[in-house]
């Protein structure tokens, strides 16, 4: 954590700014270790305080040693003003993403005397690179979604619903120690396995549905995402043979694009030729990738807007698709380490076939 | 959905407003139908509009069908701002503590033609008070956690943790058709259910124990809300059987209080006289009751700060407690709906005795 808060003072001085208001929940954590849902933080040069509510006290007293903890007894704002009321001129940066507009609002009534300016993907952009500690959180989190698929397997059958698929295969993450499932679980079957988003239903599967299952845990704090998609019954037809084949070939070609030094938005250029030189580039909408950590989706993006170089311990998914709009669609997800040399894959299960059940 | 547009149009024109931004999202629900989780709405006396993705258009067509549906291509502000171009010094509300700060920016910036208005609780003031087609949803989610707290009766016992024992109900939730857990699951034992908000830790129950369940279930996308208070094992002690019956005093003087043309304050005034006349005044922190809906905490607030006045078709809780800093704690908590001539509860579990299991 120390390392951590002496990054952020030094983005604070770097962007000419006296002091930061930390707002946004996965920061504070990221900052101060505190797991509470009420908590705000102030950082400056000689400066890292703690503001959290009597619930709290204690918690954030052993979990943010590095933090001064400061009880808030009316909201954090006022706390904040008398705080600051002797620095007047200035310049505090606040988390433009993590506030509301009410929230400012009130803000810039009671710190008047300060000059508050809105800052952007400052602590995130820090998140963006995990430490080795981090890494192993994330493993434990791909263990489990591997574990809870190789049970899910048999439970899959035509006539169960997507959403008893989905209800079974949040049982098993939660038996097997996840804190909570990472996201709603996808589960989407025959048309609507074209629906990238498609959050299980109470469709019955069928024999011959493609299934789209998209889930993930989360760990002491940290997210999985994992996507494989299985074949209800029998052999594939050619033209689900087809696009799982080339699904299969755009993803390796991704993993394979990532180092340190790449631009995320190669990764994506790398997939998506592979995609398009097969002819189904208007099937594949979405971006190839995304960070994750505390929050299932972070920084860097793998997309052609992607402004960022992935660097050594960044952690990304890589996750192509093919979409065919009413008869069904494929993806693959894995959680890869960004190294020096190349990727690490994270993800355990195979996927080098449809899965047939 | 028709009555509540008009209706919501009614209070633009009398807040003095040309029109309105909607970005909650349980309030573009409420008003539009549209259950996905990107849509904006603008509402003006001529105009119901709906903004949403490609993902969404399908689904959105069929749910909203008030509103005339417009698919984003950039972001909403920039679409919002094409629509609005015509119309110079127009004023415009938004919903303040439902827009990001820098989604106010991004707003303000493109739509530097209307003047723009922070907005708080309109439509949530709307929501407070239910139709009987909402009241019949929350009274399926309240059945739901009455049918799941008998069902774990038999589970809870000295050697099982907290966390097996929220995971547990959270099963039958599910299993009986709960759409999802209200919000996390709050089982506090021993010292543990002196903490009002103690959500299940790895804590073993111990033979002496009382136990807190707190918890609720999403059923059609309404909650319910419920707590009843354990002992494991044998007989309570004195201290034990002492604020159980305190707390049910209360609980039941709250009830009673409940009816169409009270001040919600008016019912924590009377929950609290109870607790402070028997002498536990300094060990209940937390407000009497809240409203509850769409989301599980709304208007009206049921404690000493509130404004608002009962009315007939609001939901709330009733939810007095004792907590006993180090020994334990002590909460019972319904679900009533206000009607003319007083409180109808919803919850059916008994509350006349501690559970002992
Ligand atoms: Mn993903
Ligand atoms: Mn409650």
């Amino acid at each position: 954590m120390l390392k951590r808060v002496e990054r952020v003072k030094q983005l604070i001085s770097k962007s000419g700014l006296d002091a930061l208001i930390v707002t946004g929940r996965d920061n504070v954590r990221y900052l101060s270790g505190f797991t509470g849902s009420a908590g705000v933080l102030l950082v400056s040069a000689e400066k890292a305080l703690l503001f959290t509510d009597s619930r709290y006290v204690t918690q954030a007293a052993e979990e943010a040693y590095a933090f001064e903890i400061m009880e808030i007894e009316k909201t954090w704002p006022e706390h904040l003003a008398e705080i600051l009321s002797e620095h007047r001129d200035m310049a505090v940066g606040f988390e433009s993403e993590h506030v509301t507009h009410q929230q400012f609002l009130r803000m810039a009534e009671v710190l008047a005397a300060v000059e508050l300016k809105p800052v952007k993907d400052m602590v995130e952009g820090l998140r963006a690179v995990k430490e080795e500690p981090e890494i192993e959180k994330i493993r434990r989190a791909v263990s489990l979604v591997d574990e809870a698929f190789a049970e899910i397997l048999d439970y899959i059958e035509a006539g169960r619903s997507e959403r008893e698929i989905a209800l079974e295969l949040e049982f098993h993450l939660r038996h097997r120690g996840a804190e909570r499932i990472a996201f709603e679980t996808i589960v989407a079957s025959g048309a609507r396995a074209a629906l990238p988003h498609g959050a299980a239903s109470g469709k019955l599967l069928e024999h011959g549905d493609l299934v789209v299952m998209d889930f993930g845990a989360v760990c002491n704090g940290y997210c999985s995402d994992f996507t494989r998609t299985v074949l209800v019954g029998g052999a594939p037809e050619p033209w689900q043979e087809e696009i799982f084949e080339v699904v299969l070939e755009a993803q390796g070609a991704g993993i394979a694009a990532v180092r340190a030094g790449v631009p995320a938005s190669e990764v994506d250029r790398v997939v998506r030729e592979v995609i398009a030189g097969r002819g189904y580039g208007d099937y594949f909408g979405h971006g190839s990738g995304h960070g994750l950590g505390l929050q299932v989706h972070e920084l860097p993006r793998l997309d052609r807007f992607s402004t960022e170089t992935l660097e050594a311990g960044m952690v990304v998914t890589v996750e192509p698709g093919i979409y065919l709009p009413g008869r069904g669609g494929v993806r693959i997800e894995d959680v890869v380490v960004v190294r020096e040399n190349g990727a690490e894959v994270l993800t355990g299960t195979a996927k080098d076939r449809l899965f047939s059940v």
